[in-house]
């Protein structure tokens, strides 16, 4: 067996998110039921991580075992062949067996596009974005920095859904213009992100925006570490996963 | 009667272009079936002109006679309400009686998109963009310099549609990147388009970005008039109605 390495994109749209589920229709399982078409056996897909249902990636990656008789396939062009339209590998190239999807991960960057038009959203761009209408950006950077650093984001992560630690490193959160001047993109990078977190970041930035949420009431909503005292979570056809960042060889090499 | 001004977006995948025709689904079909519910009666729109089944627009124009009783009514919102998710108004203005959006036109500028990497097309550009493989841009814009300028398109013009006058100003055509690093996105303005000229035209572009059109040859099939001599059409998904430029009173007011 030899370990493949994936760079994929999708558009989140119609799928059921990334993973596979009985009788879903879901990115992962496109992907192996690719797969199982040349190697006619079921091989395993691990990815970097989840995404939720209706969310999009133009940088997830994931791993799988090849048998040795299939290494000779030309894996994107055979994955692009076969894989349905809303989804595509942008690069595949080999990796050593410790190479690990998952648990080499160094940090994932996240993007989220906000509308802020309030009367029309250009159809080319409803699947995509979330329309909030006009938002004081400077309001939102004041809760960005809270969110910033090293600490317990227990309070934003999905209800009902527990992990043993949930300690986590936000590097950055930063904001630029997005393809149109309608469009304000955050883009938020961490070593790893609780489930929904990022979409409720982008809650409570929307609700700094709209000067509902203060800076102060951030950092008591993070210290109670209380889900329910969180803005809404922001819905997830804005959310994209734009790049998964690993430590020497992923970087180094063949993710292009 | 009052006289409407629209800016028209629409994703054109799903539509059989923008004129109107009898069990086809058509933009201008959209707007003039949301115009008659609001006031029970047919009022024409009137587009700044036609694009293709398939083709995009977001600075599409158009104009109506909205009747005195119904001008009280917020029409862009009146408008977004009623439409399918794939078109909606950007803005809508009143224009006095004089103005009219095909024959007030000045010029035009349409982009299209070009996808350059080989393997793969990202899921979420696939409907707007024709992917080519790599293209040598300097090549593109020595051909590109031909085009420009006061002349005989009748090469440029979709056989068997003859019209009297083929004579158009081309004013620039200029390229720059898209959205994503794949993306090559020309821009061409002219007072004037024939039936697909800016579609031949890309094709013509592709071809010398190919090395199969040297800016000689694009000056003998243009001196010829002969369409058949001329490369393939360029499909129209990648094609856009970026603009429509209006002498003073359009560029000067409403259109934002």
């Amino acid at each position: 067996m030899s370990r493949l390495a994936l760079r994929i994109a999708y558009d989140g749209t119609h799928f059921a998110g990334w993973q596979i589920q009985p009788r879903e229709r879901t990115v992962q399982g496109s992907l192996e039921a690719a797969l199982a078409k040349v190697c006619k056996q079921r091989i395993r897909v691990h990815g970097a991580g989840r995404t939720d249902s209706g969310a999009h990636a133009l940088g997830q990656t994931a791993h799988c075992d090849i048998p040795q008789d299939k290494i000779g396939v030309p894996w994107r062009r055979a994955f692009n062949a076969l894989l349905p339209a809303d989804v595509c590998v942008i690069s595949a190239h080999w990796e050593d067996d410790s190479f690990h999807a998952r648990y080499s991960a160094k940090s994932k960057i996240y993007s989220y596009t906000l509308w802020t038009a309030s009367e029309y959203v250009i159809p080319q761009r409803r699947p995509y974005v979330w329309p909030t209408g006009p938002l004081d950006i400077e309001a939102m950077q004041r809760v960005a920095r809270v969110l910033l650093g090293r600490r317990d984001f227990a309070a934003m992560q999905n209800a009902g859904t527990p992990v043993a630690n949930t300690v986590r490193s936000v590097e950055s959160i930063r904001h630029c213009r997005g393809s149109r001047e309608e469009e304000v993109v955050w883009y938020i990078s961490a070593d790893g992100f609780l489930k929904q977190m990022a979409r409720i970041m982008v809650g409570c930035l929307v609700q700094a925006g709209r000067h509902r949420l203060e800076a102060e009431q951030m950092e008591t909503i993070l210290d109670s570490g209380d889900r329910s005292r969180a803005p809404a979570t922001a819905p997830a056809k804005g959310l994209c996963l734009e790049r998964v960042l690993y430590r020497e060889s992923g970087d180094r090499d063949g993710w292009g």
